[in-house]
């Protein structure tokens, strides 16, 4: 492959789609989010995108097999609006990296007639969060009065910033002339968080107008908090362990409050 | 876009000018003053630079209206000669990248018929200072006896460096046969700070034969002062996070002191 | 040289070869092995690799003769199948670099007629492993059932990664249809390990239907320990050091176990 | 200017030049040793290298002129051999750039004819060192036996490695048949070190046969020392306060043995 590679496994021929994105970050919501509606969707994948701007590895799953570093788009047809889903196992591991993927990703949404964008993740606040908030961003004035009936937080005491695809792809698509909205749940930063998820998505299909079962959300999200709680304690063990390796992998902090797409 | 993205909103023509560049930095001094400058005389944008160099996020306002990451250049005619200047939200976020965009300000520069450049930016000293003075430095050593005069300090007991684009457009301006000057004002380095960017302003008019009325700042910039307070803060822990997604830059020569412009 | 030099010492004619890399790493396992199997079957070195990809730098022999960074191609002849083996004293410093690197990799072993290859490395557990188990990973899952009469572990409890080359090169491997299978020992992590590189052996060798005396490789080993004993406490330092000279690479999905190749 | 720019001031015949490199490293001593020379035989700059793959700086001189961050090249006529000195105030910033100027170095040199190399450096021990003795590397096993009897020490308990360009001009200097040797002086790491240049240069002019009074270098170093003092400390200072910058600047741990060219 060359440092990009769009593997098309089908051409969907969609309706005015709107791109929903939900790549790892923060807590994990977004990436759960849109796996959860992938999954009650039965939404169907159509591409698989590899870079060499992914980090320098391969994931192995439970069963021992590997998967590739990539990003994974599916599409949903039946709503008032088609979807365009995309979410995967890893953003880019670097500053350019991170622009060429989200040019990438708006490439493809923009050549099946895209024209509106929802990222989704998480918002670290470093404590505990009892009954998340959603915060809100836009990357166009006019769409701000549709999400105040939702209850979307958007007036905020300073200036923040949204770090990763989740900014990227609101930023680079509003120089395309592409609407954008990113909903970022409430989340402590410690831990994967599907109840924050939920919050997202409640927000998400009533701004789409649609009618998606959440309650399996938060079953399937304890099943994976509890997967997952030996594997990463055994990874922080093994990562402080990992002093004489030729690649340092700086961890950045998780103590403190941020967003992150 | 590609890697670069020059947005032309008009196309001045000007006469002689000069370009003053405030981007972010060391107690946003720079960037303060660029900013009172630009609202003092009603400079007129005429347009923007967006670049892959940048840092992968957008940044978020108080109303939950995004704005990407760019430089942004305007222009004010009038005085004794043109001004061009340019601010913005970020500078760029790797090695490379500050490289190449300082020449891209310098393309531009050039191409409206510049020939002489002011970079503004602080002098970190580690304490509080009462009386900021203002440091001094030129790319041409015919300058120096211009800013003798208004109590600019050339000289100085070591070695030093001025990172970043107050640098850059001096030495690459330099190879360009661009006369330069870089005029820092000294500041604490804990806070932002519009003293020092008063101090900053006050040579850099005079050098220029201007009369701008500089009261305004200091109140102004106490209002900016209490509104980022809280968002300084916040981008501060960002940006530490920000160490681990950008790339280090390791300076080998340490045994020097060091100006950030 | 530009970015990469492949200096072929010999074309060999193989037939049917498999691949096996063996990349310094996590308790240097992989290198050993592959080290201990070059030597034990006299394998023939064919090419060496050069490239700006490798750490800035060259190591220094003990006798004061330098040597390149480099990657090193063997190949030997005579079981049911050739085999190609790669070694070599770095892995890529950069990100893109590694991928770069697992693709040069590939191009060469596809040249030369290769569809199967095995990656060796280390599975740092953080104590003192009195009988390392080998842990296994593979491309196709077809593989695994090849893999379970050898005492190979395949499932666990959780998802993991795999770093570096011994990762990408069953990533990208399979991307070109290529059967790839990643041995890893057990390691404390926190020495060179020859009993580790040993237990991979004997699963690659019966996996390959060779028979190799593995019995010299424990001695050997231990002379070796006792040789880098202090070589590997300095380059420890000095790759400590070089953490600040080349790119951090941020594993943004920090939620899991890793192991390394 | 584009990536590099190699700006020749005058082309030199020169016969059978050798080339000396002294950039800035640890204890300064390479840079010390090659400004001594150039001072002290009257040597005449002939070109300057710029590049974007510097630090994205300029430096101050203590009058208040910045100076590129560059690459100097020198030459002198008159022994029995002619000589290539360079010198500079920084190395390349990047992994990769590290390659790409050592090979822009290693091209002039060519192209003037030369074919052996001297690298100059310091051997950091982590302790102040009385009579510092001077370590040799060469890229060809036959200049061993010249180094032996000027009491280099050649041999070491174990692996190192020489990172940077007095490293890599030997590394890429090999691969294009030229020979070359690199002087390392022992040095604590943590100063300044004239002394050590002083070793260094009495090994490389009687290795070249060269006729050279050192006595003015070490009057000369203990002012460079008592001129930066004060600045060094300043610098401490202000990196220590630079927490909220953008771009983060590792500091390599300085109390680590290690060499660096």
């Amino acid at each position: 492959m060359s440092e990009f590679m769009l593997k098309m496994e089908e051409r969907p021929e969609l309706k005015d789609p709107v791109l929903i994105e939900g790549l790892p970050g923060i807590g994990q919501v977004g990436k759960i989010a849109a796996e959860y509606l992938i999954e009650r969707l039965k939404a169907r994948r159509f591409a698989l995108l590899h870079s060499y701007d992914f980090p320098p590895q391969v994931l192995v799953k439970m069963d021992g097999v590997v998967e590739s570093m990539r990003n994974e788009f599916y599409y949903h047809r039946g709503g008032s609006r088609d979807l365009i889903l995309v979410t995967g196992n890893t953003q880019a591991a670097t500053n350019e990296g991170q622009y060429r993927l989200s040019e990438k990703i708006l490439d493809l949404a923009e050549e099946l007639g895209c024209s509106m964008i929802y990222t989704l993740g998480g918002f670290g606040v470093g404590r505990n969060v009892e009954k998340p908030r959603v915060y809100g961003a836009v990357n166009d004035e006019g769409l701000i009065h549709s999400l105040e009936p939702l209850g979307v937080v958007l007036e905020r005491s300073g200036v923040g910033h949204i770090i990763g695809a989740s900014g990227l792809l609101l930023g680079l698509g509003s120089l395309r002339g592409m609407a954008g909205i990113c909903l970022m749940g409430e989340t402590s930063g410690f831990y994967v968080d599907p109840g924050s998820a939920k919050a997202v998505l409640e927000v998400l299909t009533k701004h789409l107008g649609m009618d998606v079962d959440l309650e399996g959300l938060e079953k399937r999200a304890r099943d994976i908090e509890k997967m997952t709680a030996e594997a990463a304690e055994m990874e922080k063990r093994i990562l402080e362990e990992m002093g004489a390796l030729t690649q340092p992998e700086p961890m950045p902090d998780k103590d403190q409050m941020r967003y992150i797409g």
